[in-house]
């Protein structure tokens, strides 16, 4: 029967649920390629951890280099994480021509020209299936499901510990800080939760997407970024009462020879099928030009999700394998690079609609005052709420805006942060409900 | 350049939507596989039409011989529909030694066995990407992305034309009549629609979900199937004082070594994400062993979202033929039946909740009456509502149940019915929240 041998480094949380997958499917996996994947070397600096899956203990090692020097591995698996010393051995086993699976997005996101380049270089296969979205097959849906199709914009809840605090916040009323709580307790957060809730994590696993969607390698530091901590229950609440919800959107839209790359907070529209992604879930929704509009939905981390990913590229390598071929699809889905390249569409020229939380004090004119700084801007107003409280107290004007420009809203804001009417600084999200949404 | 040579038959929507794209994005998919689709050949017994792409007029042919007896075409693409003649034109094309590329759902589901194997005799890739849920590549994820789980149930809404329908009763309050006759002429249902709302064409569909999902080519014959003429806006109205709404669900679920497999329409809890899935589009739920819950969705029908996927199938061949493979991935995703066949729960054995509304007369005793009978069945309700009218006329007592057997729930309404205070057939719908929903 013909065997595909795997070395793994990085016997974490991803990597027990890897080898739980090979051994608890084995016969299935069998069945399904007609060949086996045969686990022949663990490397990780701890070896001695319980993982909860039972391996032959004389497949441990903590030599990463007794799998990069075995000729007789074909992929090596990094599940490491981190960058610099994933890097080096990544580039170690392609130059002894091993295939690569990796659910590194950082790595990804940042060295991907780089590890991409190599791979061609060495003639080897590189797969990051696990490395966005955790089980959903949506890289695997870029490159070949949708492949007929100029991709048109993707907006996606790619962080999972992001959507189960908004999901508390607007389900509970919770505050961000008692969500954030509540997340690690249960373990949907990390003790420094930093890189998910401040869109990081998000971003470098959009900045996969687009490289895909687009094929280009796109860099991680082109994209705008804003975390959720700024997101209160009281403006969870408002944009329920304009029919709307709060999610943590990556988005990437392709306009003209531009490609806006943003993710932060923004308001969906509770009929739209994303904004009924809830909990810990991921979804991607894409919008191609021939398949129009698409989701991809289901949990973006976690040992068996992601396991099930990692899996699914050992597969596809696999089924190459046993073929003897290599490189059938390029990492990026593109064999060429695409001859028209798309550049950045700087943040100040985005278009789209607003929702701003002004705190004014309770005084005749203050609608009129800031109105006019809005209009003198080209910024038109869809919808207000304004509450009656006490004179000489502040109290929130909360207003949607039709589409504007990302530079005029900046503007003024500032202009409307300075009158003596205006108490505090002005919350502003995005609205999300152009084509595509 | 690396080139693939296809020929296509059946010029009809699906066909014209294939040639737009190849023309429209030839550089695009060119770019991403690094070699050329080229259109040799097209066969119609209509070559006169218009069809809205420009073609060379020295290309189309009568003949479908043309296309199966050039040696040159190395992939045949069958958009004829039907199923003796497709069925006969494939078997040739295959004996010649070409890949055929069908979406042809009626035809895959009942002579899918026969194709498979002719497939492997002559050592030709069949592809069928295009036959379920339109442009949503779920046939790749089930063969590929999802490939590392066993697959537990699939719960999928594959009727766009139900779909709409049920879209706009709910939303409308229209009757099955007047939403039906709104699908008509906005183009979303054909003049016959009887495969669409009979549960026919969604059963084609969750055959072939089945066959990939479990590894065994699977009958059509086998499958339950009610359609959506029996639902009632009063009973889309009751869904709703409950948290249902009410979908033409396609359901395949597996438990120990049996499978469920039904198509009727069913109430969905309404927070659920397949509650969310309305208007034409399709979507499919699938539960795996490892990666959990996912969703995909998108448009299941039309010209350009088939095309999509038909094109995404050739994308597919083109790349191993480029490679000088063939059959990298066998049709059932399985190279070997399961060891384990997989038997047909019946229906009569099925679990579920239920909803019943019972016509009865509005006179004291009666819910004992009936919950008296379910009790003796072992059916415990969950939940009533029943409204008081005037006494000596029907009015309905509406009922959700803990989970039951099928058998026993017709057995006790078969009773129900026959009691003298009830006016009416009871009406019954099955209630899907179990686990996997």
């Amino acid at each position: 029967m013909p065997t595909l041998h795997i070395g793994l480094i990085g016997f974490g949380t991803v990597g027990a649920g890897m080898v739980e997958i090979l051994l608890h499917n084995r016969q299935l996996i069998a069945d399904r390629i007609g060949g086996e994947i045969v686990l022949k070397r663990i490397a990780d600096l701890d070896i001695r951890t319980d993982r909860g899956v039972s391996v032959d203990p004389a497949i441990l090692t903590t030599d990463a280099m007794d799998i990069i020097d075995d000729p007789g591995i074909e992929v090596m698996v990094e599940l490491m994480g981190g960058c610099d010393q994933a890097l080096d051995y990544i580039s170690m086993a392609m130059e002894r021509g091993k295939h690569v699976v990796s659910a590194n997005k950082a790595l990804i996101a940042t060295h991907g020209k780089q590890l991409f380049e190599m791979a061609e270089r060495y003639g080897v296969d590189i797969a990051f299936g696990a490395s966005v979205a955790g089980g959903i097959p949506i890289i695997k849906s870029l490159r070949e499901g949708l492949a007929a199709n100029r991709i048109q914009s993707a907006l996606a809840i790619l962080n999972g510990t992001s959507n189960y605090i908004l999901t508390r916040m607007t389900q509970e009323g919770l505050s961000f800080q008692e969500a954030l709580s509540m997340a690690k307790r249960l373990g949907y957060a990390e003790a420094n939760p930093t890189l998910d809730i401040d869109g990081s994590d998000a971003a470098h696993k959009l900045t996969i997407i687009i490289s895909l969607a687009f094929g280009f390698p796109f860099s991680y530091g082109d994209i705008y970024k804003e975390g959720i901590d700024t997101v209160s229950p009281e403006d969870i609440r408002f944009a329920g009462e304009f029919g709307y919800c709060v999610k943590l959107l990556a988005i990437a839209r392709k306009s003209d020879d531009q490609i806006e790359a943003r993710v932060h907070p923004a308001f969906v529209p509770r009929d739209h099928i994303l904004a009924n992604v809830n909990e810990a879930y991921n979804a991607v929704y894409v919008e191609g030009d021939f398949v129009g509009q698409t989701l991809f939905y289901g949990l973006g981390a976690g040992r068996k999700p992601t396991g099930s990913a990692v899996v699914a590229d050992l597969v596809d390598i696999a089924r190459n394998h046993f073929k003897g071929i290599t490189r059938r699809v390029s990492p990026l889905s593109f064999s060429r690079t695409p001859s028209k390249e798309l550049s950045i569409k700087p943040m100040d020229e985005i278009m789209t609609d607003y929702y701003f939380r002004v705190s004014a004090l309770d005084r005749p004119g203050v609608l009129s005052r800031i109105s006019g700084i809005l209009a003198e801007h080209n910024i038109s107003i869809a919808a207000v709420i304004q509450k009656k409280r006490e004179a000489h107290r502040a109290v929130p004007v909360v207003m949607l805006t039709h589409e504007a420009r990302e530079r005029d809203v900046r503007k003024s804001l500032e202009l409307i942060d300075k009158l003596d009417v205006v108490t505090d600084k002005t919350v502003v999200f995005r609205v999300e409900k152009k084509a595509g949404i």
